[in-house]
Formats: structure tokens, sequence, C-alpha cells
């Protein structure tokens, strides 16, 4: 097979040999896989993947078919169309997944969709729901909201019957995110729109003092994303007096068995609302796996709408 | 009646009418009253009580008999031996207190562990159990364990089951809290004995950093005094690698309900424990309630071990 891989802090297409299923995993002939924010500082070096996953190949989602089954695999059969989160290793022809991180495509739902909707929506969910407890009628602020996690947040928050202002920093992507359902507001302005039960933080450090001070009455802050910062200011009096909490949390960093549950939870909850499209993956950008230089090279320019997608080139 | 009255901020044993129960609620002769923290603070000018409760009389615990029933009000009979945490108040001959706020002192405490029981446990265990979700096995850090909340939480921790550090300022109180059955270290000291699954934090944002930093995984930092400051540094990287938390309570600005639910968890999960003597209210020194300015300032001079008691002194 061949694979996006990382040499000397760039990328190359090169040759590795296919990957072998071990007991309970399964062999993808992947057909699309997201780019993460994770990804990027993987090929500078800033994130050593966890144990056991590839050291040089990135990508932590995927799409495409199962095409052979290790020891006591059984939940999917061969030729069945699957997603899931992966540790690293994503962005190859081939990759190998626990059978128990794979999701089944809804029929209706194309490869690049695909490709692009385990990470972001898994760790939206579980930021939302299984860390913050987000509730019918609450009010929450997802911030960054035009990238790939903060499309999946809104949309779920929506769905949920949540009320959400969402805050992105250039105006050109503003009616893209209004067009989620959101009330769009400036990273400036956010404070005005609250208070609020949930936030969700996916730009870190510089928004936690105005999301302490806009919390609600036992709201909550979960922070998943740190792009803008990591070292902040917190208000322990403020945080106090409104009985918030703050919660941080990765997907990427959790035991087989976590991560096994939070698919789970996606599969029962997630994937009906996106088989009926109530909630979908807005695509800013497809690349050929061979061009991925290009395709990161887009990630990090920013400015977009939704997830960038690498498909196979064959 | 006469109480403990503040007069342009000092303390003087000033008469008052007596208070009149309504609906629900209950007039209880009070035989002995706690010091809090948050009284001196009320006592400065520095802390408004919540609306209803009196504005000049300080004093958030209280223990006593059932003089008279309010209309409606019938858990407690005319001369029941009772306590309660109350919204300000306390610490005069007369109070009367919402009757689903109070708990019955079991046989055999006096009235003076009892005026310094309800306070302290309740936080304690509303911040170890319902805010933090305290389990057995589990290893907990108490900052500041030689005062009130510090020694209920030493002791509801151990009674947990579960190991507890605590770090203490003044050597001269390490037995006294080693005593409670916590191994007891120097705060500069602390993180080496982590990780902690949970840390209560009754100091204040000097400690955060270390707290953060030695969370185990799914770790939780509840937040419930910041006498040595509140303005914290978070590193919010380091929370998400522990997928940590940090929430923060107090118990004095929540609703009649809440307050009452708070009340029926510490009367159904902590009373058995106070009457077999599981845990005890140490008692660091205690004042006829007309000598409340002494007390104060013995409150304020810090190094005791325990609580500080306000007596009728008729």
């Amino acid at each position: 097979m061949h694979a996006v891989t990382i040499v000397d802090g760039h990328l190359e297409w090169r040759e590795h040999p296919d990957p072998e299923p071990g007991t309970g995993e399964v062999l993808v002939r992947v057909r699309a896989a997201g780019l993460n924010g994770a990804d990027r500082l993987q090929v500078a070096g800033l994130y050593p993947p966890p144990p056991g996953a590839p050291v040089d190949i990135p990508g932590l989602e995927l799409a495409g078919e199962v095409l052979a089954l290790g020891p006591g695999a059984n939940r999917f059969a061969v030729g069945d169309r699957v997603m899931a989160v992966v540790a690293g290793g994503g962005q190859a022809q081939r990759a190998v997944v626990n059978e128990r991180h794979l999701l089944p495509i809804p029929d209706g739902i194309g490869w690049v969709e695909a490709g692009g909707f385990a990470e972001v929506f898994t760790t939206a969910h579980d930021a939302l729901f299984t860390q913050a407890h987000l509730s019918l009628g609450e009010r929450v602020c997802v911030h960054g909201a035009a990238g790939g996690v903060g499309t999946a947040g809104v949309q779920l928050a929506v769905a949920a019957g949540a009320s959400v202002v969402a805050t992105v920093r250039n105006p050109e992507r503003h009616d893209d995110v209004a067009s989620l359902g959101a009330t769009v507001v400036d990273p400036d302005d956010f404070a005005a729109h609250g208070p609020f039960d949930v936030v969700l933080e996916l730009v870190g450090a510089p928004n936690l003092p105005a999301d302490v001070a806009a919390l609600a009455t036992g709201g909550r802050i979960a922070v998943i994303g740190v792009g803008a910062g990591a070292k902040a200011e917190l208000n322990l009096l403020a945080l106090m007096g409104a009985r918030g909490s703050i919660c941080g949390s990765t997907l990427r960093a959790r035991s087989l068995e976590d991560k096994a549950d939070a698919a789970r939870r996606v599969e029962r909850h997630v994937l009906g609302l996106l088989a009926d499209r109530t909630v979908q993956v807005p695509i800013a950008a497809t690349y050929a796996m061979t061009d991925a230089a290009a395709a990161y090279e887009r990630f990090a320019a920013g400015n977009k709408f939704g997830k960038i997608i690498l498909e196979d080139p064959t």
C-alpha cells in the first residue's frame, strides 16, 4: 500500500507494507480520511502518537470498506462500509482498526462525508453530552464554530434542542455557521449573549476569563482545543459564584475500551441523525492523498467551513 | 433576644426583636453557633448576606431546641434538638430556620459539637461527593486540612475508604490532622504524593497549577475556599491531558430547595457517622456569644484545629 508519510517534518506519498489485522481487528481499504489539527502537530513533531499507532503515517479518522478480518473479529463482514476514529495511520490506502471502534456508514452517505465524520462528531458529542451533560433548552456557546469539531458541535447542540451562540473569527464564515442553526457572533462579543449553561471551548486560553464570567449557575465549560494558547487565567471566585465547572478532554489518549464506549454512544445517538441529514459534515475541500502537502497547507491557512478530506487516488 | 450584631464593622451584643417563624419555618432557641470564614468577610462588609437573611447578625450554623413552629411546619416538635446551616443570623439567642434545613442532633452529641457541625460537614460532603463524586479507594488531597471544613473533609474521605493526603501549613497541627487518618504533608510538597483522583481546594489560587499537574486521569478538583487568592493560572493542556475537571461551589448562594437537598443528603449519609463517632467536630475553642469579638480574633489568628464555637451565655 501507499500512505501519506511523515519524512523529516514534511509529507511524502510512500510505499509501506500492508498492515496485518490482529485479534479483534479489521483491515480497511481506506477511501477517504479527514484532516485534523492533531495531524499538523504530529507532522511538526509536536504530538507523538500513542503507543501502537503508526509513528510516521498521520490521520485520525477514515472511511472505507472492510477488506479482511483478524482473529475473533465478527462485528462486520468483508465488504461492509465503515468509518472510525483511529489513533493514527488513517491517511493511507489500508488501515487496521479495532472492530469496536468501527461505525457502519449509513446508506446514502458518500465516502468523503464519512471520511470526515468520526473524529469531529465523536469529539463534539463526547464533550457536549458525556462531559458537559448538555440538556434540552440550555444555552450553549461554541467557540471556533466554523471548523470540523465546531460545525459538529453546533449541529449536535441544535439537534438536542439547545439554543446555540457560535463565535467565528472570520466574517466570511458567519453565514455558513448561521445556516447550521446558530446565532453567530464576533469572538470579542460573545459574553453579552450569555449566560451560558455550556461552553464548548475549541480556541483556548484567551476566551477562558470571559467563558467563566458568562457562565450560568451550574454552567460547564468543556475545553477540547487550545490552538490560541493553553495558559489561561481563572478567577476561582467567579467559578464558585456560578457553581461552575471546567473540564478538559482529548479522545486520542484514551484506552481502547473508552474509545469503544465513545463509538457506541455515537452509533446509538448520532448515526440516525447523519442518516436522515439532520446533521451533515460540511466539506471545505477535498484533495487526493498524493497531494496531502497541499491539503495540509489549506488546513493551516484557516478560514474554512467544515472539513478537509483526503481521498484515495486509485 | 440578644444577638452578635455587626455595628460599623465591629461586633456588639445587642437586643433585637425575636424573629417570627413564617410558613414552613421553625423558631430555634440557639445554644451554640459556629464561626466560619464567611462571617469574618460579612463583618468586614465584603460578603453581603443573600436576600432574606438578617443583614447585621452573622452566623451560618447553629444548634439548639425548637421553641415554636410556623404555619405548616411539622417535621419537628417543640423541644426537639436540632442543628442547621442558615444563610445568616445564627449567632443569636433565637433564629428562624426553614424546617427542611434542620437536622436532628443525634443522642449523645452536645451543643458545642452540634453547633459546629452543619456548615462544615455539609460543605465538605457536598464538595467531595455531590460535586467530585469521590469513590472507594480513590486518592484525595485536602488542602487546608486543619480548619473546620478541612477536618470534616478528611474524616468523610477516610470514612468513604479513600486514601487521604492532607496539607497543613503549621507544623504544630500536623499530628492533630494525622489523628484523623490522613497522611499530612507540607503544602509545598503535596504534588509528590499524587496523582490525586480528587483535590479538595480550601486554600485557593496558589495551589491550582500543582493541583492540575498532580491530577490522576479523570481527576476532579473541587474549589470551595480561596483565602489565599482567587486569581489562578490554569494550564488547559494539562487539564485536557488528565481529562480532569475543576468545579467551584458555595452553599450560601443556593436556593432553599438546593439547601434542603444538601441537608437531606447529610442527614441520610453522615448523621449515622456522627452518632457512632466515626466523625467528630474538633473544637479549637469556645466563647460566650457576649465575647464574640474575642472569638473572631482567635479565628483570624489561624493555626487552629477544628472549630471555634459561640455559646449562648444564659
